[in-house]
């Protein structure tokens, strides 16, 4: 997800100083780890590459601190994987004593192409403050300069903007303290006989790590958010490998701690300088909290957190049905918002109807568990909704789950209709194995979708084409040079930025995490 | 003087730790004073100013926070009065809560052109570092931003590279905390009858209040440094003024604890991260520690301090007379560097040898104040100078002193002849009253010049045209807009700058201060 939501209505927030308590005493332990650069390298062109750039090795870094800067001279360094963390550079004149400041600036980057590229002609829409680059005037040399702001990096540019004719500068030691919550102890490779998905595991498991910080973030480098959407996929990530159980409660406690006046659960939470409920809504987002309090009760067992934020996600259930209109079918007018997927064109009711009989089954499986005295309600709207789903939205003539006045027919709705368990396993089956022969669809456009197709394949009981669609895309990226899995990535267009430029693309990013989940979760 | 100074041959520093502790004992208390900005401005075009650009009042800063500044916007501030000191910024957001860092910069600047003209096309010789220009980041708001750094200033624009579409920001609070050693409560107001000498005497006040640092520094904006050319004039202003005469003691102590394995003393010194010897060395400031010493003593009766240095002072004595010739005149080659003035084409030899002359009275003086038996030899090396100066580098057929194997006539050459007493009075007079008629001459460039030529047509008994030379250049430069005087002034010529870029221009520099000396001293 990102920042570019249109500012909704004014709301107020009801906080409840309770769970905002709770949430405050699970702040998180931060791991440090120092880390060091690799590699000195060059960008170069290469039109087979992703971006058409790629990075070589000119030497190993041990030799940087042998080398002298003048003005404009710059070099770049590769350490060898993705960080999150804080820089730290020493830095030493060469020559007559400094006579005029060291003007340095700093470029760090995910993916090479951020090495080469000039951040002053990005155009995107996206703010430009997201480009990490940092340009510092040093009075006083020598030198321990420590970077106030975290980066999302693996590589580093240093390009000396100025000295002075009298002086150059040398970079003695260059470092990284890299930090995350997540505990690399409590997590066992996975040991797949297949090298491919083994692999595939590994780099899931990096980009959940990554993205495990005070709040699972959505991307450290941009956004650098909890998001419940992200949140949603990255808990069931986490259960797999890091067990950071009481992460995932520190976050759905935070979401509940900050409802509107009607009891909405924000889209996103901003932690900093406190705790800030964004004012964005999204129709799907909020009725995520209730899946993800349901799959967190089925990882952990906690009775009690299960009871406390039950009343919450309840109501994300009352209120997603005010919604309904007449014939049990989500009003899709101006006046809301819904994530779904990032295509522009994208008709959000048919796959919202599915997201919110999804939750509603996740709400009747916890009432059940809690023997809450809704749950003959939640069976009730369950059925009448499947059935005004199958009524109003499937096209038979079609043989497609269609959206919106337009009848839009698209992968989502398809998706989320077998994931909320609309059709049957058969029928299930051949709707989603028909999306892949067929061109007229709205295509999917995120990691984020690719997710749910894959899991709608494997409870439709197609593994093998499960097995294949993730290495076809994650398998793909990680040919293409992923160290950490992508927030977006099109394998028919590899510089695809829904932003207007791929250099404010998020190459670590939580919703394409998910890969370790499936393979083990499922056992592909 | 400024760090362009080409590097000399490699020197090995004799460091005197008990010098050293001395002037460390001696740093100064630093006297701190909050400034707020007065108006909001703009620069506007304006043919008659000095540079093109004049500033104009938009409204008063105290309806600064009130205005939201998005992508793009910016806002020039008048803080009134030239400061040097540290910048405190209050950032407020305004509308949804920041979903984007915010990328500021701030440009500060002592002249309304360095608000005009952008940095970036900057191409003087002098390093861009100087440029007063920051761009930072900023993850978390609302904040309260330090920054680390001490800027020389009157006009501070920030400018909103980007926020994001959500949100804008305000500047609720903006501060200097202005920093000297300069104590003003112990400057007693002049109350001329002349308001423009009064005027000037102000301006005269306030330019060195700002350099008085933690030494004498020649610009608080550029160089920042003990320069012993600057620190001489300072001594002499700070005499009539602010009496920091320990801090003359410490600047004096400080070139005398650095001395290279011959003795000779430093042009300049750097303060951090230690004291550190600049590798320039300069025959005329070398020489410039005898009669600032001199001066020092005059004003204080500081025999301590007279005999611990004296024997610093009479070595640079000794080694400027190794630059001898056979006929007793300074070597003109390329194995050596003298100031004297900034004139790109000007021959330094005759005016290094009244240079010499004058501070070997000095020395003499201080010889026979100390009862030193070096008196007599001083005595007679005058002598013996003084012929030779007469004998060869006077010209009389040109009724001019020569300068060099071209046989240059320059100013600096007749100025220092008539400072260092070389001819009598009536012949000085008409030296000097000649040079204003005389185009052929080498000019002066600096300020620093401009007062050696003032002092000797006071010294020549012209008084009234030297308060009409003083008013000429230093009262014209406030009307052409100073608050502190300038590094650089050519009336005929206010864009002047020799290092390619009015931009780079030290626009608070101490060899500029030296009026209130002249006007006090003299009691013009």
């Amino acid at each position: 997800m990102t920042q570019a939501m249109q500012r909704q209505q004014a709301v107020t927030i009801h906080k409840n100083e309770v769970f905002a308590l709770t949430a405050e005493q699970l702040q998180p332990q931060l791991i440090y780890r120092d880390c060091k650069p690799k590699q000195i390298i060059r960008v170069v062109k290469n039109e087979l590459a992703v971006h058409g750039w790629q990075a070589e090795t000119i030497q190993g870094a041990e030799s940087l601190s042998a080398i002298a800067f003048g003005k404009g001279e710059e070099v770049i360094l590769d350490f060898g994987e993705h960080l999150v963390g804080r820089l730290a550079i020493r830095i030493i004149p060469i020559g007559s004593p400094p006579d005029a400041p060291l003007h340095l600036q700093i470029t760090l980057g995910e993916m090479p192409v951020e090495m080469a590229e000039s951040f002053s002609e990005y155009d995107g829409w996206l703010s430009s403050s997201w480009l990490q680059e940092e340009r510092v005037h040093l009075d006083i040399l020598p030198s321990s300069l420590n970077l106030d702001r975290r980066y999302s990096f693996r590589y580093v540019k240093l390009k000396v903007l100025d000295t002075s004719p009298k002086y150059k500068v040398s970079f003695a030691e260059i470092s990284c303290t890299a930090e995350t919550s997540a505990d690399r102890s409590l997590q066992a490779p996975l040991g797949h006989t297949d090298p491919e998905l083994q692999a595939i595991d590994e780099v899931s498991v990096k980009t959940l790590e990554e993205c495990m910080q005070e709040v699972f973030e959505d991307g450290p480098k941009r956004d650098r958010r909890l998001w419940l959407g992200d949140l949603r996929l990255q808990a069931l990530a986490n259960y797999e490998t890091f067990s950071g159980n009481d992460l995932v409660k520190r976050c759905l406690y935070l979401f509940a701690a900050y409802p509107d006046e009607r009891g909405r659960i924000t889209a996103n939470l901003f932690m900093k300088p406190q705790v800030i409920p964004d004012d964005t809504y999204l129709y799907d987002y909020s009725l995520f909290f209730v899946s993800t309090l349901h799959d967190y009760y089925l990882a952990t067992d906690d009775r009690n957190t299960l009871e406390e934020l039950w009343p919450s996600a309840y109501r994300q259930i009352e209120l997603a049905l005010e919604r309904l209109d007449e014939r049990g079918i989500v009003t899709d007018d101006e006046t809301w918002w819904a994530f779904i997927d990032w295509h522009p064109d994208l008709n959000k009711q048919a796959p919202a109807q599915a997201i919110l009989i999804y939750n509603l089954k996740c709400a009747l499986h916890l009432a059940v568990l809690l023997g809450n005295e809704r749950q003959d309600r939640l069976r009730q709207t369950i059925e009448e909704l499947t059935k005004a789903t199958l009524d109003h939205l499937w096209d038979s003539e079609l043989g497609y789950f269609v959206s919106g006045d337009i009848r839009q027919v698209s992968w989502a709705s398809q998706i989320w209709m077998v994931l909320a368990g609309i059709v049957e396993e058969e029928r299930g089956k051949r709707l989603l194995l028909r999306l892949q022969q067929d061109s007229a669809p709205i295509p999917m456009t995120t990691p984020y979708m690719v997710h749910h197709f894959i899991e709608a394949l494997i409870q439709m009981g197609e593994r093998d084409t499960a097995i294949s669609e993730i290495k076809k895309y994650w398998g793909q990226m990680i040919k293409d040079g992923a160290d950490t899995f992508w927030e977006l990535y099109n394998p028919s267009d590899k510089s695809f930025s829904p932003y207007g430029s791929h250099l404010i693309n998020s190459y670590c990013h939580a919703w394409s995490c998910t890969p370790t989940y499936l393979i083990r979760k499922y056992q592909l």
